[in-house]
């Protein structure tokens, strides 16, 4: 049997509840404050207590050990299998990857995943793993907008994608963030701003950054056979796949590897039997703006080289073909790194549902994809209504 | 269908491949340097090399984000997926149960569990985790020597186990320690040395601590039904249990919780189908004398308060009917945290394979148990030749 069938033999498994603590900054705050916050939030969406959780699964990357044990510790005393993993920015979709693969084993029907940073001011100018704390950092590389920034600029140079058009990328999404209660950023801004903006790494400037934040999300995940014990419409995690790109002495490449993305998101797509052009809306990891532009191509919704054009057309704006980012993404939304990638699942989900509000994407969506990646690897997440 | 039935309709998952690296002192090794070695150790003993594995789980607490892919990184630039699990003292174990489930679910034919750590001096007088540090410290608790003590003191008082009872575990583990040539400590101790050494928390003294340690421990893991493809004979991965005791804001009771030991037995005895009776040789997680004491218990070797005498009459000794630490424990082989878990994993794999050479328990072994705890919880793994 292959990996494919497995995977079609396990259970259907599903979302039934979402809740967020507001990202930003909450220096008053304990990891295990903002958890309980997102949590609680996550049981009333979906009409259920802490009793109803089997197992848990918790995501963070600046972790003292025990963090899962400590956060889940403040919701209720019950004994259950708890494991912390880590995945660096792409921790918390790692937290949903891993609850997919035991309750659609049947060996659990309701897990309970959270995500949490409380973020150091000034850690992207830093070494972000032991890899580039090694290696790339002694190089002069390994830090993460000079990666982005690089790709971005050979982009440039093969393509003749524009600064424009990446910093249409930070439009968008802090014109998206703008409608989200739980952003960090939530004010608009144009695209003379983000080009005159500070120069972070050329050609990206400070708001095609993503910031360090604060906050946490959670989601209750069970099989699609017991999601009648909860309320809701509950949505499918139809698809999967991860991997950790090739490491290099210069320059690890998690983020930035070309060609990376494409490979992920094509088992992604086969396990959930989708294609790019079913996608109707979709979450990707803009950790820097470029970062979305390499993201569409890879993804399949246009050809490569295409990307920067694609956003300038407007075809990712909500009211576009292919809305991607609509929470505001890293940049607007806010990146508190083991948390987002559950909090993109949560706009997925919302959108899916139908109930996103201002933000939502006309038409009726029916497939939604999740682009979280880090120094640790990828991880692509599909979606059905 | 119930969980039980669920694992139980899983594909069998064995080991096929085990390797170390000497766990002591090496200041001038990386953590990647000490992976190197125990993977390609274990990667010998399989007869494979990193392009026959189709996934990683890396085990490590007191870490950097990304160690998975770096250590990952110096094997080999495969692209597979890895991920990071922590769990406290219990990380490495943790890794074992997650690519059972993987495989077990048939998601993927070949694994590799690593584990490392390179621990700071001093580890175990300082806040375990942040639960500790929010409550448990303030109150003068949740320092492992203390927590351990106290449960020890009050076993005393109930049932009369005594100080040289709980000094014999230590004098067991280094003569097992001393045939151990991966093993930290290798100098077999009397009881009147452990008795006499410098104290450190009422009634445990310094040989009856496990030390602070580097080291590194790999394992290779495949499907039964793949096992023809590497060399030597496979060992099956029968069952696990797993729980997180309950949180408290008096000590987290993560090491030490009564009953929790005994709950999370019974989940790995039901699915591994054998009971404590069938257990040939043991592997426990004697962080401190007194948790063997505590774990022969709960895990049904001896009934309640009789953990002592049992330890006492040599019925733990390799000679004995229920062989325990073999290979010297946490105690003298050493307890690098997040490598623990699997160092334990492969002494039953030699004592199974019965290649244990002088520390081989006679009488042909069939069943072997692991109980690998910590604050993040407790994983019993149960291994059937």
């Amino acid at each position: 049997m292959s990996t494919l069938e497995a995977w079609k033999n396990m259970r259907e498994v599903c979302i039934v509840g979402i809740g967020m603590h507001k990202f930003g900054r909450w220096p008053d705050k304990s990891p295990g404050d903002l958890v309980r916050e997102a949590a609680l939030a996550a049981f009333e969406d979906a009409g259920c207590t802490f009793k109803d959780i089997e197992v848990g699964f918790s995501g963070r990357v600046q972790s003292v050990t025990g963090t899962g044990q400590y956060v889940f510790g403040e919701l209720g005393q019950s004994g259950i299998l708890i494991d912390n993993v880590e995945k660096a920015c792409a921790s918390a979709s790692t937290a949903i990857r891993v609850a997919t693969w035991v309750v659609g084993a049947g060996l659990y029907d309701v897990a309970l995943c959270t995500g949490v940073e409380k973020m150091q001011r000034g850690l992207l100018g830093a070494p972000m793993s032991e890899a580039s704390a090694s290696y790339s950092q002694l190089m002069g590389l390994g830090i993460m907008p000079g990666e982005y920034a690089m790709r971005a600029r050979r982009h440039m140079s093969e393509y003749g994608s524009t600064r424009e058009m990446y910093a249409q990328v930070a439009v968008k999404s802090h014109k998206n963030g703008a409608l989200n209660p739980y952003a960090q950023y939530q004010t608009p801004v144009t695209l003379e701003e983000v080009l005159n903006a500070r120069m972070i790494a050329d050609p990206l400037t400070l708001y095609q950054c993503s910031p360090s934040s604060d906050g946490a999300a959670a989601t209750v995940i069970c099989a699609r056979e017991v999601a009648h014990r909860f309320r809701g419409k509950p949505i499918t995690i139809a698809g999967w796949g991860s991997g950790t790109p090739s490491y290099s002495p210069v320059g690890i490449g998690g983020d930035v590897a070309e060609g990376f993305i494409a490979k992920v998101s094509k088992e992604a797509y086969e396990r959930a039997g989708v294609g790019p052009e079913d996608v109707n809306v979709c979450q990707v990891h803009d950790a820097f703006s470029a970062g979305e532009v390499f993201a569409v191509e890879e993804l399949g919704f246009c050809p490569t080289g295409e990307g920067g054009q694609f956003i300038w057309e407007g075809r990712a704006d909500i009211g576009g073909d292919k809305p991607v980012n609509t929470d505001g993404g890293l940049e607007s939304r806010g990146h508190p790194m083991g948390a987002t990638g559950i909090a993109q699942a949560i706009e997925i989900v919302h959108q899916l549902r139908g109930d996103a509000g201002p933000r939502q994407v006309p038409g009726n969506p029916t497939v939604g994809l999740q682009h979280n990646v880090g120094v640790g690897g990828c991880n692509i997440l599909i979606y059905k209504k």
